[in-house]
């Protein structure tokens, strides 16, 4: 019952996640701040919708996988902002590594091992299923503040430029969605819920 | 386009999940009321860390998308406690029957049948997947009140037998999981956070 013991606490460590706040707003729910437990269910979820998007070769299975553990390190790392500076974002990703290694290490053997490499898989987003995890990760901010009135990105004077750089994942990983992003992102700027710095 | 207009529909619409909330309690986040979003992360990400444990035969990858999706009808339908009366619980399974048509009816086909048929196998709980997917469903909020001085159970003044009835589909789906469940209710009777009718 060792390993049941070790899986149990491992789930539970995970009801942190809930308590992890991040720059989104939920529309849905007055406006309150999103946490990265819920993020990540409708990213997970989302990613099977778009799945007929994904390029040749993208094993969703695995992308869903990515995308139910790929914001557990902020459980001890805290959520940045994607447009913090470059300093922050550094900082970051240290702290991320250190808790990577303790929370998937809280598993038994193999587990902890796979879900580490599935979790660095994802952070260096060089295989196409971590760049097609990656992009629904990035695609969803979009969606939410083009139905928010520019949501995180207003509120946080976030540039065109940014956006499309953010969401550049796309287009190798679902060309598709790529042309949608951008029409979108041009939207945006001619309402001026994202700052035109050309 | 017309496809992925109704694809991004359908994902606008799952932010409402992140509102409904239900009954259970997170002690990570100062005792708030968990909602039906971060509830569906959690639940599929331990079908995944539990899925040693499941009979033979058990899909995994179709009990995750069984699990995503399990709760999207409560953005029509709401929460309803599990051990509600039989009058409430009754009126409730026709409410999410017609949440189902409305909500999967959003995507395109043939993603709409596909999900649909899907939700319907797990409310029905005959195949193996969807009783493994129940039995997760129903091993959380144990797994919770267990760490929370009986949690939900204590403060609805809930029953043994009634957990004990609940918890009854890890018998077959995953037996190791089903003697760890009978452990912690008997835990849980002896320190008065179930009550004992026998």
């Amino acid at each position: 019952m060792q390993n049941l013991e070790q899986q149990i606490q491992f789930i539970i460590e995970l009801d942190q996640l809930k308590a992890v706040y991040r720059k989104a707003l939920i529309k849905a729910d007055n406006n309150r701040y999103e946490n990265s437990a819920e993020h990540s269910w409708h990213i997970t979820l989302a990613s099977h919708i778009l799945a007929p998007y994904a390029s040749p070769g993208v094993d969703i299975n695995r992308v869903n996988q990515m995308l139910l553990i790929h914001d557990i390190v902020e459980i001890d790392a805290g959520d940045t902002f994607a447009f913090a500076n470059h300093d922050v974002l550094g900082q970051q990703s240290e702290k991320e590594q250190l808790a990577a290694k303790r929370i998937f290490g809280l598993l038994p053997e193999p587990q902890a091992s796979t879900y580490l490499s599935l979790w660095m898989e994802f952070e260096e987003s060089i295989t196409l299923d971590a760049q097609f995890a990656k992009a629904m990760d990035r695609i969803m901010p979009l969606i939410q503040n083009m139905q928010n009135q520019g949501g995180s990105w207003a509120q946080n004077n976030v540039s065109k430029q940014q956006v499309i750089k953010r969401n550049q994942y796309l287009e190798h990983a679902a060309p598709q969605l790529w042309q949608y992003a951008l029409s979108q992102i041009e939207l945006a700027t001619e309402r001026g819920w994202l700052r035109d710095q050309s």
